[in-house]
């Protein structure tokens, strides 16, 4: 614990003259702070303490200009090399973030996956509900029902900020908004303000409140994506791929719609989907008329 | 060495009441049959042996039916309880594979990730290439040029096959067409045979021979991809994400496209991109006129 401490007091308090002290150092893996950490790698610890992990300087920027609050952040000197990473660095810096020096071992334990980047950030987990969406006139709206994996989430959200999606919602998802998984597939677009998470009863009161049209995608469905009008407010509605959308999506305004499969495999994983319907609805919204 | 001598010499010959004998059973993780097939977890020996693996019932049932020919099938019956498993066994019986039962822990220790369908098969790599295709009038092709992740590569498979794209030619593919992460994120769709592997310089000159008009996909590109005419004979060339396409694709006949780009993250991965493209073909070529 001694070691700990000394290597805890340094930084952060003016000295005498007017000039900084030394970074805080982490050396140790067994560092409280360090297993702090590790333990938001889990969605029970981001929900219990309401923070979570951004890895990577790419991420780790648009999460700052999106608005949300670093805690504190890890740097490895050894590894952050990258414009973006310095970019990075700087903007924290500017935050009243607790910053930790931290030896590449160090890292190695809080990194995720074979990410190197040289920094991560703990931030504090901002709301993001429904009450925080803010629509433009005839909006086009992606629900995403309890999709399992937050890696497609991630692939979603990317290809929902590429087509110029006003706003996602994640209704009655497995896991938290900021899955590790999720933010790193949607490469910091889950941090937009316009991506939120509610539960599927929530969420249709909610849209139901609004003028729009509604497309549910179910494979049964004998209404091709092509064949429907998306210029107007629409909600395109996506589920699980392993058990599709909830009942709570049948209602006679909700009009059920599919891809054409012309293949043997007679399937598409749910986020190529979304990009094929989304990327449709900019289409139609664009082209000349 | 006894040990296995003796599990490897009981099956496979007829007893004299002509009743068959017990299938082979291997229980050893250290047997060199079982040694010999994990080495085809790495693409040089896929090459050196001409023989690749198939995991999972789904993807052996469609190599099957392409015309895969299987060599050697591993099966553990504590796992092998799916209908597609049972059928999978069924069809590789009728073949003269050699098929051998093992043990729970020598299956885990051949299978590929978190697949325990309780089969695998080893089969002889087929002739996949450009003399190989036979394409319709106004074929639909997709190149795919350097793309490094075996998983991009079968993600796109999988889309084409569902749009139902004509011919996909994987040229200066990074790895093999049977690489495992390719046949899983394909689901086993690049067995089709209108799937094949050729260089760069080959594929242009073979398509330069037919009547088709060439679509090179680039960010930095004018044309958005809605604006052309994908019904007539069409070739969709797709490259590296990191590294775009080569040079051999720029040509006063090439024309660049690209998806438009609303949001903070400006690019789509490579299978989406491919999945937006290929369908956006399949909804001008079957359209109401």
């Amino acid at each position: 614990m001694l070691a700990m401490y000394r290597e805890l007091t340094v930084r952060g308090v003016s000295s005498d003259d007017g000039t900084m002290g030394e970074p805080l150092r982490i050396t140790s893996r067994q560092n409280p702070r360090v297993k702090q950490v590790v333990r938001l790698r889990a969605g029970r610890e981001r929900q219990q303490t309401g923070r979570f992990i951004v890895d990577g300087a790419r991420e780790i920027l648009r999460a700052l200009q999106a608005g949300i609050v670093p805690i504190e952040a890890f740097i490895c000197d050894t590894f952050a090399d990258s414009s973006d990473c310095r970019q990075a660095i700087q903007q924290i810096e500017r935050n009243p973030a607790e910053v930790f020096r931290v030896s590449p071992e160090v890292f190695a334990k809080l990194a995720y996956g074979d990410r190197n980047d040289g920094v991560i950030v703990v931030a504090k987990t901002p709301q993001r509900d429904l009450n925080a969406l803010t629509l433009p006139e005839r909006p086009l709206i992606a629900v995403l029902e309890g999709i399992e994996k937050p890696g497609n989430v991630g692939a979603i959200l990317r290809s929902a900020d590429a087509a110029g999606v006003d706003a996602v919602i994640v209704a009655d998802g497995g896991t938290d908004l900021f899955n590790p998984n999720t933010i790193r597939a949607s490469l910091g677009t889950v941090f937009q303000p316009n991506v939120c998470a509610a539960t599927t009863r929530a969420t249709i009161t909610w849209l139901r409140e609004r003028s729009l049209a509604f497309y549910a995608t179910r494979p049964e469905a004998e209404l091709l994506y092509s064949a429907v009008d998306l210029r107007g407010g629409a909600v395109i509605i996506l589920g699980s791929e392993a058990h599709g959308l909830s009942d709570a999506w049948r209602a006679a305004e909700i009009v059920p719609i599919r891809l054409p499969m012309h293949g043997i495999a007679d399937s598409l994983n749910v986020s190529t989907t979304a990009a094929v319907l989304f990327y449709e609805a900019l289409r139609q919204r664009t082209r000349q008329q």
